[in-house]
C-alpha cells in the first residue's frame, strides 16, 4: 500500500517528541499499518538550524505553515503550536485543503472542537485530538472504541499534572504552596504565570473535551465550575489524613437527577481510593459506566514523548483511515444529535462538606459555628483541632453530614462575617464512592 | 446509512449480558454510528424458553448456530460460547460465509488467534477480540490504537479475578488458601474444578494474547512459565508487608536482553505501586512503553455487563468499518512479520527472591541455608522471624539481593533435601520498578 506523507507544525516538546518517534519506530509503525508513515513537511521558527533525527535530513522545511499544509505529498496536518490563533487558521486551512489533522491543541478543541468537527466531516477529512487531553493516557481511545458500548453515569479525573505535582509534594513534605510552587517553577514544572495550572483553567479545558466526549453534548470551558488549589495548607493534608482521605485537584463529571454536574475543584477523595495513589505530575481517568462499572486509565499527563506517542498514535490511526477510505462519519462532539449543554451549577449537589476555619482563639468560637449550620440545617459530623503553635491562627476543622452545596455556601458566607476568622473558611466537598 | 444486522451464539452470562446492553443503549448506539445495530438472530440451548430484554421478541431464535451464520441479514456474528471445540467452527464458518466475527474466546485466541486473523484477512472481513483479555479493561483498544506508536518494553497484568480474590481476602483476614477458595466456590466466584484459575492457566491464556499483540510475535500459552497461587499462605502476607511489599499473581512479560521474558506467578510487589491496589476480583494492566512510560489500565474482568461492554463496544467498531468498507488490512497478531517466539526460560532473569521456609525448630538452620547460598554467590539481604506458636512447622523468611533464577533454584532444589524442613522452600521473585 502507498505510504502516507505527514506535515508537522510546531517544533517545540510535542513536535520534537512526536519526530523522534517517528523516526525510532519507523520499522514497527510499517508493520503495523502495511505502509510506512513519511515525513513530507515540517514548519517550525528557526527550523533551518534545528536538528532533526537521522533519516530525515532531507526533509522540507518552512517557516511558513501555510507551505506544509499546501505541499503537495502531505495528506495529514500534524498541528502541535497549540493555541487559539494561529492553530485555527492553520486547521481551517488544513480541512480546505482536504488534509486530515492530527492536533494536540486542548485550548482550541475544548472551545470550538465541535464547530471544527463539523467542517472536518463535510470535507470528508479525518480529525483526532488524542494528545489534547492527559498527554501519555489513550482516554480518547478508550471512550471512542474501547468503552463506546457503556452509558458513562460519570468521570473523575486527575488532569493537571503540575497542580497535583504541588498537591503530592505538600502532603509528603508538609511544605507551604508557595515554596512548592517556587520550587516548581525552578524545576520547570510549572509555568512563570502559574494560573493555567493551579487556578484550574487547564484542567477545566480537558474536562471541558472528555465530557463532550462521554456524554455527547456540547460543553464549553465556561460551563464548568473552577476553583483552583491555592488555599490548600499543609494543615489541610493532616486534617484529610485524620479523616482518611488526602487532597487532589479533582475533575469531576457526573450525570445526577438535576442534570450533568461539571466541576474541577479541590476535594478530600478517600486515601484507599486508587485515584489517591495518583503523585506527581500523573494523570489518571476514572470512568464509572451504567454496565461496565469502574474502570480507571493512568497516565504521565505531558512529556514530549507521552504526548509525542498519543501523536504518533493519531497519525498511525488516521493514515490507516485515509488508505482504508473511511473518514470519520460522525463526530465524537455530538451536539447536534443531542444539543447544547445547559450548565447545572453545582450548588444542586449534595455531599459531605469539609471546613477549614483560621481563628484568633477565644471561648465560643464552635458554639457560634455550630449554631449557623444548625440555623442551615446542616448536620455536623466531626470537629478536629490538631496541636497548634498559635493561638492567634489556629486552624480547626468541621466536617458536616450531606448537605447541599447551596446551603453549605449560605453558611460559609455568614461565617465569614464573624470577627474570630483570621480568614474566610474553606469548604471542600468530601467525596466518597470513588471505588 | 443502512441498519447493520448481528447474529448472536450463545446466551450465556456474556451474551445475556449483550443484549441487554444493545437493549438499553440501542438509541446512543445509533447515535454514535449514524446507523442502527439491530440483532436478526440468537442462536442457544434451550433459546426457545428465554426471555429477551424488550424489543427483541421478534428476533430469529434458534438451537442451531449454523443458522445464524448462514442467515442472509447477519453481517456480524458474536461468538459467545467459548472454548476450542465447537467455537472454531463457528468462526471459521463465518468466515467463510463471509461474517464478520466479535469474539470473547480466550482460549481459543491464545492458541488459534494468529491463524485465525490470517483467515479472516484473506477472506476481507473483521475480527475483534476485546472482550477475550479482562473484561471490562478496552486493553485491546488501547495496545491496537491508543498507544500504538509506542514500543512495549514491558506488561505487568492481574488478569485473573479470581485468584486476586482470594489473595486479597487471604490479606485482609489472614484466612488460609483452603477456606478461602471454598468461600469463593460458594460465592460463585470460583468454579468446581478451581485449577484454571488458581492454577494460572486462565491468566496463561490472556497473557498470550496481550504479549501476542503488545511484542508482534507468535506466543502460545505453552510457552509461558507458570506458577499458581496454592502454596501462598497468610504468614507469606504477613512476611511480606514487613518487607514493604504483598503478593499477587503477576502475568509478566519484559524485554530482556536475552529477549522476551514470559511468566505468571505469585510475586512479591510493592506495597506503593499502584499495582498493589487492585482488591479482588479487579484485573489491571501496566504497561511500560519506551516513549509513553508507564500507564496503567484498572478495572472488572469479568462479569456479564463488563465483558458485555467490551462485545457491545467491539461489535460498533466492527458495523462501522463494514459501513465504511475498511476490514483490519493488518493482523494484530504479526506473527508473520516478526516470526515465531522462542521461548526464554525466566531462569534468565536477575530478581531479589524471598525465600519462606517452614521447619522443625533447631540450633544450626539459618547457618546451614546461609552457606548453601553462600556456595551459589547468592547474596543474603535479610531474615525475618515473626513470632509463632510451634517450634515444629515453624515459618520464616530469608531475603536474597538481585541473583540468578537459576542459581536461586539450584539453592532451593539442594535446601530441599534437608531434614529440618517440613516442606520445600518456597521462592517468589520481588518485582521492584513497579512505578
Amino acid at each position: 500500500m502507498k505510504d502516507v506523507s505527514i506535515g508537522i507544525i510546531g517544533l517545540g516538546n510535542v513536535g520534537t517528541g512526536t519526530l523522534s518517534i517517528l523516526a525510532a519506530n519507523a520499522e514497527q509503525i510499517a508493520q503495523k499499518l502495511g505502509f510506512r508513515l513519511k515525513v513530507a513537511a515540517v514548519c517550525s521558527r528557526g527550523v533551518a538550524a534545528k536538528t532533526l533525527p537521522e533519516g530525515f535530513a532531507g526533509v522540507f522545511r518552512t517557516t511558513n505553515w501555510r507551505e506544509v499544509v499546501e505541499h503537495p505529498d502531505v495528506e495529514i496536518v500534524a498541528e502541535l503550536v497549540g493555541g487559539t490563533g494561529a492553530a485555527a487558521e492553520m486547521i481551517e486551512a488544513a480541512i480546505v485543503h482536504g488534509k486530515s489533522v492530527v492536533t494536540a491543541n486542548k485550548e482550541l478543541m475544548a472551545r470550538s472542537g465541535a464547530e471544527i468537527w463539523d467542517r472536518a466531516i463535510k470535507s470528508g477529512i479525518n480529525l483526532a485530538m488524542e494528545a489534547s487531553v492527559a498527554g501519555g493516557i489513550p482516554i480518547h481511545a478508550v471512550l471512542r472504541e474501547g468503552i463506546s458500548g457503556d452509558r458513562i453515569v460519570a468521570i473523575y479525573g486527575i488532569l493537571n499534572g503540575t497542580s497535583n505535582y504541588i498537591l503530592t509534594e505538600m502532603e509528603k513534605h508538609g511544605t507551604a504552596f508557595d515554596a512548592v510552587l517556587a520550587e516548581a517553577q525552578l524545576l520547570g514544572y510549572a509555568e512563570a504565570d502559574p494560573s493555567a495550572d493551579v487556578d484550574g483553567y487547564d484542567a477545566r479545558s480537558k474536562l471541558a473535551i472528555l465530557s463532550a466526549l462521554a456524554f455527547g453534548e456540547r460543553i464549553t470551558p465556561e460551563d464548568i465550575f473552577v476553583e483552583g488549589i491555592r488555599r490548600i495548607t499543609p494543615d489541610d493534608f493532616d486534617y484529610a489524613h485524620q479523616l482518611g482521605y488526602t487532597i487532589r485537584l479533582v475533575c469531576a463529571a457526573r450525570q445526577t437527577e438535576a442534570g450533568l454536574v461539571l466541576s474541577v475543584r479541590p476535594a478530600l477523595i478517600p486515601q484507599t481510593t486508587i485515584l489517591a495513589s495518583v503523585q506527581g505530575a500523573y494523570n489518571a481517568v476514572w470512568v464509572k459506566g451504567q454496565f461496565g462499572a469502574d474502570t480507571f486509565y493512568y497516565g504521565r499527563g505531558a512529556g514530549p514523548n507521552p504526548t509525542g506517542v498519543a501523536v504518533v498514535s493519531d497519525l498511525m490511526r488516521v493514515a490507516r483511515e485515509i488508505r482504508s477510505g473511511s473518514p470519520e462519519r460522525v463526530s465524537p462532539f455530538a451536539h447536534e444529535r443531542l444539543g447544547v449543554y445547559e450548565p447545572v451549577p453545582v450548588t444542586v449537589q449534595t455531599r459531605p462538606y469539609y471546613l477549614r476555619f483560621r481563628v484568633k482563639d477565644r471561648p465560643g468560637i464552635i458554639a457560634e459555628l455550630a449554631g449557623i449550620l444548625a440555623a442551615k440545617k446542616i448536620g455536623l459530623e466531626a470537629v478536629l483541632q490538631l496541636p497548634s503553635e498559635s493561638k492567634d491562627d489556629l486552624p480547626f476543622v468541621i466536617t458536616v453530614e450531606p448537605s447541599s452545596e447551596a446551603s453549605v455556601r449560605e453558611a460559609v458566607e455568614q461565617m465569614s462575617q464573624l470577627d474570630f476568622l483570621t480568614q474566610p473558611p474553606l469548604a471542600l466537598p468530601m467525596e466518597g464512592g470513588l471505588g
